[in-house]
């Protein structure tokens, strides 16, 4: 079975280890939108032995601490869907009070246009979080 | 502020630890869905202890774990959003195929009628999961 978390990067390749990997979402209404892939094919993050597991959400925990150092967001959303790519991935969101669907999840409606402001400032923090974003992944 | 996760269970308490407590909501189109809530008032994961971090999510992984056991569900979902709410909580979804949202997230848009007899499977088995659930989240 084609799985395209498999083919592909699945988005713009930030940093790449041995069993996991880090991606920005190409987004234009979020543009702080972040996943960690996990590089083998599983469904289920309990699919993982606990020392995967955690290794796992250690890396998205500094995903999610150099977002919120970096975007200041409003709230961090974080989610382990894969309804449809049924290949473990985590989603961190910078989610801010002006963006098109706060407070809704970003798979609800929309209840406003986004500021585009608060789109621009997010934007042109990106290439400093990105980098940062390698230092720390690649410590280990 | 009033939080509501401050003042209340926020849905059917299935057991309270020192830190954390685990509930059932009570949704109709998603019967198999529990929320791992941190009892003290913090917005973000990360704003966690690292320890505490660990703590929460290996108690995430116990309700994934018995949730896929007794539901066999297509896919988990896992969740902590918070836009609304900003007390740390985790959502633990059973999704199914034939649910009324499949494969959207429960927040997005419906996509069919859900099936009653999937339905009333997920719910004929929650007493038996509520159990399984209290006995090994006593176990710490």
């Amino acid at each position: 079975m084609a799985c395209e978390l498999c083919d592909q990067d699945g988005g713009l390749l930030i940093w790449r280890g041995p069993k996991l990997r880090v991606i920005r979402v190409d987004d234009a209404a979020f543009p702080g939108f972040y996943r960690v892939i996990w590089n083998a094919h599983v469904a289920e993050w309990t699919d993982l032995e606990p020392a995967d597991r955690s290794h796992l959400m250690q890396t998205v925990a500094k995903v999610e601490t150099l977002v919120r150092a970096h975007l200041k967001p409003t709230k961090v959303n974080l989610a382990s869907l894969g309804n449809v790519v049924p290949h473990l991935h985590w989603h961190v969101i910078a989610r801010f009070a002006a963006d098109s669907h706060f407070p809704n999840p970003i798979w609800g409606q929309a209840v406003r246009e986004a500021s585009p402001d608060v789109l621009k400032a997010c934007r042109d923090a990106l290439p400093a979080l990105d980098q940062a974003l390698v230092a720390s992944l690649s410590q280990g």
